[in-house]
């Protein structure tokens, strides 16, 4: 059903900022206002008054009993869709020449569907809705917080199940389909980012996902899973050795630890992300790690699995002041040393109380037996 | 390795069209030209010469040497592969006053993205690269043949596996979870849209997904997969019904049929998109379901879920005519009718001696025990 609370305080944002709709393509506002997980969905968020939802004629009774919304216009086509969207939007200007419409500019809206929206609606200027959603997103409320919480839970089975399978000779997409499945019969609806295990020579890379590729005796092994439930999403990875380590190995693997844990540690509202930063980096560097070190240790998470400040893709976000009662990961960077391995240990926290919880405990050893 | 055939046809393409470079920031085209799977690639492919790839520090030593590239960029910040990005530019514009440069601008790439491209490089016109690599990629060679019949074996393992567990009870997740599990160990990816389990009020949306609704009685079933193998995409989609029928929901059923029927048997090099259309259209109509049909039963398909045409994207492609090689799907559209269900049975074909033939045979019952 429609949150009207966050309608209220998203509405008023938007008056204040003189933006008069916000036209929602991305199914993370969807959730947040709607609290319910549909496909490509299409809605408009005035300034003031009810939403009003653009939907396929086939969902058009379940989306007004499910939501609670009185004002559906109905398509059946692309064209019928640009045609109601074009309504909406002539009959809001009213008397006015222009519109400000904000749009979400993340990684899930395609830029050709923001071309076709502007070709479509040439009188709107069209803005980024960042300012008015990314606060208001920021802080988690009680609900928000549970489910995250169950979201982690499904990634720390994710991840343990990661440690029951690796072993050599095992591929990366065998030990993927395990965890993805466990994660599912676990609740989860789905991952929000491709499940990373990254083994051997991999280990090392800056994105992830599960390949061909052969576990062998010696590798380290990067595993990292963002699961959604209910939308909301969890981030966590750890770092595996199968087999014992090396002495470089273990080095890399502890000086993460303490990376880490430094960052954990200077957790607090009022501080900038960086100095979160800042901490974990004087490990790296008293490690003689410094020079491989990626910045952008921490970022916030929710119903997306990066939300601001996400430093590593918007480095000015870098400055952002940590608040009481955000979501936010420590242990984003991967530490890769070519020729050792790559590290990656990643946990998600609550800011609460003037410091950070770790949503769960996720206690797995660094050597697999082989 | 480097494709350097595709890589040719590509830069020929380029030259004609006065493109002065190609920015790939998308996994489809890497893998069309790379022949590899990298999560959030980035390549530069210049009209003429050899491609320049932009990667981070731990993973320069395995491109190099996994795809036969000498001119690697390395970067640790996103600032730094910022730089590297623009210092290619700068090289090769010379002393051009204005380069044009090529950028994909479908679903995979965002629009922060291309505007964050572009405000760095403000000297550079972006132009679509569609005009260049959408016909490339529309005729598939052998080995592309070869990759998209194994993709649709394991969509096929997705579709058997959807009849074996839906029954009244189960949910919409754990079916979806029971699919990707089996789609995986068969050899698959992942997939390249959600899974579509789509269940009695749902079976008649527009997209799909899985949620926690429970499959009941009665319930019409829409399972729709895109799984993935090396990167390459097969669509495979099957209405169930759990337990009998009733009269409405096996007349759709049937209908739906003849109408993919009447669809495949119009597929011949020489007409347009449309065509496929209009002979399901005439099926639809003549059951007095044309009200409910909705226009682009048929797109292409490759390294993207869809590939041009996609006329119910891009209405204009309905007039794109079909040509001998090219792979396409028949049965995308859903047929709705609200207090009945949906129906949609998706099968993809390769355009080969003048006919449409389906990479795989998918043959399961509509009525499932239950």
């Amino acid at each position: 059903m429609l949150n009207q609370d966050r309608l209220n305080r998203a509405q008023a944002r938007m008056r204040e900022q003189a933006i008069d709709a916000y036209m929602i393509l991305t199914h993370d506002d969807y959730i947040y206002f709607f609290g319910e997980v549909r496909h490509q969905p299409r809605a408009i968020v005035p300034a003031m008054g009810p939403p009003i939802i653009i939907t396929f004629f086939g969902e058009e009774e379940e989306v007004k009993r499910s939501l609670g919304v009185g004002d559906a216009r109905v398509f059946g086509t692309v064209g019928q869709q640009i045609k109601d969207v074009v309504g909406v939007m002539r009959e809001m200007s009213g008397g006015k020449e222009s519109l400000r419409v904000g749009v979400q500019m993340w990684f899930n809206t395609p830029a050709f569907l923001l071309n076709m929206f502007q070709r479509a609606n040439p009188q709107i200027e069209v803005v980024d809705i960042a300012k008015v959603m990314d606060e208001l997103r920021l802080v988690k409320d009680d609900e928000e917080v549970a489910l995250m919480t169950r979201a982690a839970e499904i990634a720390r089975i994710g991840i343990e199940t990661a440690a029951r399978f690796l072993r050599p000779g095992i591929t990366e997409n065998e030990v993927g389909a395990e965890i993805e499945y466990a994660m599912r019969k676990a609740g989860g609806s789905g991952v929000a980012t491709p499940v990373f295990v990254n083994s051997g020579y991999r280990s090392g890379w800056l994105h992830g996902t599960t390949t061909e590729k052969v576990v062998e005796r010696g590798d380290m092994v990067v595993v990292d899973v963002v699961p959604r439930y209910r939308g909301y999403c969890a981030n966590l990875a750890r770092t595996f050795v199968v087999g014992a380590p090396t002495p470089a190995q273990l080095e890399l693997y502890e000086t993460y630890r303490r990376a880490q844990a430094a960052g954990i540690a200077a957790v607090k509202p009022g501080i900038r992300n960086r100095e979160i930063d800042a901490a974990a980096q004087r490990v790296f560097s008293e490690a003689g790690h410094g020079e491989r070190y990626v910045p952008g240790i921490s970022h916030s998470i929710g119903l997306d699995f990066e939300e601001m400040p996400r430093p590593t893709i918007h480095p000015a976000d870098s400055r952002i002041e940590l608040v009481e009662g955000m979501m936010l990961t420590v242990g984003h960077s991967v530490l890769s040393v070519p020729g050792v391995g790559g590290v990656r240990i990643e946990d998600t926290f609550h800011l609460r109380d003037g410091r950070a919880h770790a949503l769960v405990a996720c206690d797995v050893a660094f050597e697999l037996p082989c």
